[in-house]
């Protein structure tokens, strides 16, 4: 059986996780790829997309509260917790599936999959070899540079738990007038621009933004807006690229 | 009146924030300094202590999920952006107080606080120039070298929103064997340890972790126990230094 490719979408509460994995498959649909999708949020209320798997029909938010008798913050961390106690069930779900690609949706609250260990036994167990993280940044934020320097650590202290290839991408960024977009995505192609405009907001050494650059950390940005699925083939042609061109994987993930 | 000096406790879910709260709380005790006690988490099951100010006496993430009909994840932002209305009553309730500490017991996963707009409306309104963080990094996620250095750029994605200077604390350290420990704040005096210690994970440049040091990124950690008090007159002493040793800011920040 030829090896599935996992595709996560991770980033803050809010910054468009479940749209993004909508617009995906609907990019997939249209051309015509076989792709099954997963939940792994058992705190969602809605979901756009219809999920394939789906931990809620295991356990969710809710019943924690009731049966645990917690409040909504503690029935968050046990019900993240408890994701990984599925992991294998879920692969054995997706046996199912002839999918090419697994689009996984995940945690509402992104620390709740980074920085628990149960994001690194659902990694393990799905498999790293195989497993890519679209990461999306909140546009609102990410408009401040400084705003977006925090999002640069914020996805590289990811990239650093989840250890598989990421690929950071400007969420929603219909709501972006042309301008702004131009400059944020500049900053990522220039860190130069980006100390330029910094500096008006607060005094950070040049050497940082050179630095970052020069790590890999600052990466070339891929605006994506799930209203209109623009930027879904920019991510399809860079999964395929880290997966079936041989690149150097260690060059793309840090 | 003397200017009171904010106290916030930032960290992951999980990190320990509430307890540490607590324990400074004794510690200011104990050395018979006025002090307040703020809680800004709308979903805190149980707090070890008893707050002076409380955000729950105006809502709480139950009482949105009702409200609004919107599940634990949609409940978790609308009640952090919430908080955010809140913040002059918040100063106002105070003022009652001769406090010359205020701690501030953020809500339970830091996202919210620190990646979302009411962070930065609570800052402003209680002051930035007389606000100090302490950072708590996880003391299990720690114990691994990149581990660490996630938590470092998780760190550092939050000084850069918050914008006030940070104390960057290491956790529960009492349920650290003392190796563990030395070994720890061993890598955050010295980053080629770190960067001998990383290489049996994965390969990082070495550029990396002496860029981090030289930008003041990697700074010393400081190993607190909330259930032995451990450390706490450490961060009582670099507060006092921050406040009022008339010592650059800028560098302490980032």
């Amino acid at each position: 059986m030829e090896e599935r490719i996992f595709v996560f979408a991770v980033g803050t509460a809010g910054s468009g996780k479940s749209y993004f994995t909508k617009a995906f498959s609907d990019y997939l649909d249209f051309k015509k790829i076989d792709h099954a999708i997963v939940n792994l949020d058992p705190g969602a209320d809605y979901l756009p997309y219809e999920p394939d798997v789906d931990v809620r029909e295991w356990f969710t938010v809710s019943d924690i509260m009731e049966k645990y008798n917690v409040g909504p913050n503690g029935a968050q961390i046990i019900s993240a917790d408890l994701i990984a106690t599925r992991a294998q069930d879920i692969v054995d779900d997706l046996d199912l599936y002839s999918a090419e690609y697994v689009l996984v949706d995940t945690p509402g609250q992104m620390e709740l999959f980074t920085m628990r260990s149960s994001g690194e036994i659902i990694l393990r167990t799905f498999g790293v070899n195989n497993s890519v993280s679209v990461f999306l940044l909140d546009p609102v934020i990410s408009q401040q540079p400084s705003g977006y320097i925090s999002m640069v650590f914020l996805y590289s202290s990811a990239v650093l738990r989840l250890n598989i290839p990421q690929i950071p991408v400007l969420s929603k960024s219909d709501l972006l007038p042309e301008h702004t977009l131009r400059k944020i995505t500049g900053w990522s192609d220039d860190p130069e621009s980006l100390y330029d405009d910094i500096q008006e907001e607060k005094s950070l050494s040049r050497d940082l933004f050179h630095v970052l650059k020069d790590l890999g950390l600052i990466r070339p940005l891929i605006p994506v807006s799930s209203v209109s699925g623009y930027g879904m083939d920019d991510i399809y042609d860079i999964i395929q690229e880290i997966y079936f061109s041989g690149e150097d994987l260690e060059s793309i993930r840090y």
